[in-house]
């Protein structure tokens, strides 16, 4: 919490930037700093007083500096302490940058290939959310295209990635085909042996359907699938969940503790004792579901 | 989520019912049914759209019918599922029943004291929220008192409470006297041998500096205790805790496999391998600060 509270809205430029679905808001007093139309979406980036700057797509809250935490250190760690190597790792999505900057805390990544279809969110967000995507915009390791990640996952070659990151939006517009069996297929071909495939994967509460769809398809497309769960509070209803796959075993279920020992002291959310009670703590209706 | 969308605010009675709170704000479109003053505060029944009939508190979301689970499941469970015997419960606040409902699930209690402060949202919940309280108010073994939790536990001998659960709002207003030491050291008189203490202990990133000394607090005052943590989406933030402490080691961590077998099946969120689940998942900030 910061330490005044925020002018009331109304004062100054600051007003309640509001994302509205199924009969919830969920607000931040913030102003906007600069709002524009790209050929997918529109982009608007606002500054809040309580969470700092972050990013709203087609008026849906996407991340902020002051709660980004949550989102990235989730979808990251458990891949890249899972995985049997990790020199090549594929973002796709992902375009304020923070998966890739908590991806390139890992020494042993030598190669990061991100590809975002909108280069309106890259080039928005390296001006204005600097702070999230950090040093990873210069790192020499990062390999940005601005293009179709599902064109570019049929199209790579066969077990050219060790870890393979889904970072993308809802499934409606730009993403919606990031949630499919042929695409999850083909990021399985993707994966050399010991690779895991990880995918934000909805909220188990306000996307109950899209949620457990998700790990149903990605348990049948790889063998081995489960979600985590964690909080973003300003997505739909503050609860949220990551889904990681292997084919040769649910390897991401624990973190090598080298690696782990490497990024602990880095992160607000994530350590191994986090991640073993987040996949853990599958709620009883889901876990009914899944078995069903 | 609803198959139909709420009419628009604005359309009859529905209007954004909102909390705000340090330049965040969580609405529901809802109509307000009841609003009264008692001699504490502002009590209001809504009616929303999405999560049915609802209560606030001077303006602050308490629970409502379809996402109330997650508080009184979590709350519940890992108490009367830990201690040595339930036969004696008490409850301070829980004045909307769903406490006090999930506790008689259990057969084993045999008397269940409520003691809330306020003797109207009591009135309003049986009338507007029977759903919440479900069969609790008509069940012989609750035994309702309107009056003051704190001279209970300082008045109530010594044994005499198997579990005792403290249901209370924020640390302000009618509530602030249930966070501190010697309200605490009460309630440890009160449990007998082998029994458990359950308080809701606030969000870690609405109100980290109350939940960490909440949970400081308790392991001094019991020797045991541990933050476990969920999802309640109304809530700010939406990432809540609750604690349990226990003076003869931390028995409510495993739940015993008799007494989940006999609730499990009730629950939506609550089960054995959740509970071990959400008591793992304490993030990296807080395991920190709890160690320093």
């Amino acid at each position: 919490m910061p330490p005044t509270e925020p002018p009331a809205p109304g004062t100054d430029n600051t007003h309640w930037v509001d994302e509205e679905l199924h009969g919830v808001r969920y607000g931040l007093a913030a102003s906007v700093i600069e709002e524009r139309q790209s050929a997918y979406q529109r982009v608007t980036i606002i500054d809040s007083q309580t969470y700092g700057k972050g990013l709203l797509l087609d008026g849906c809250w996407m991340t902020a500096e002051r709660q980004e935490r949550h989102y990235h250190e989730s979808i990251v760690h458990p891949a890249l302490c899972g995985a049997a190597s990790i020199e090549r790792v594929l973002v796709i999505g992902g375009g304020d940058g923070g998966t890739a900057r908590e991806c390139l805390r890992h020494p042993q990544v030598s190669h990061l290939d991100l590809v975002e279809i909108d280069g309106l969110v890259v080039e928005l967000s390296q001006r204005h959310l600097a702070a999230i995507g950090g040093g990873a915009w210069s790192d020499p390791r990062l390999h940005l295209t601005v293009g179709d990640g599902i064109a570019w996952v049929a199209n790579a070659p066969a077990a050219s990635y060790d870890v393979v990151i889904v970072d993308g939006s809802d499934p409606a517009g730009p993403a919606e085909g990031l949630f499919n069996r042929a695409f999850f297929e083909n990021c399985r071909r993707l994966l050399r042996p010991g690779g895991v495939f990880a995918t934000q994967s909805e909220s188990p509460e306000a996307f109950r359907e899209v949620h457990i769809a998700t790990v149903r398809l990605l348990r049948q497309v790889f063998g081995h699938a489960d979600p985590l769960y964690g909080w973003v509070p300003m997505y739909p209803s503050g609860w949220w969940s990551w889904t990681f796959a292997a084919v040769d075993g649910p390897r991401y279920l624990s973190a090598d503790p080298a690696r782990a020992a490497a990024v602990a002291a880095g992160c607000q959310i994530w350590s191994p004792r986090w991640q073993q009670g987040a996949f853990g703590a599958v709620p009883a209706f889901v876990e009914r579901e899944l078995a069903g």
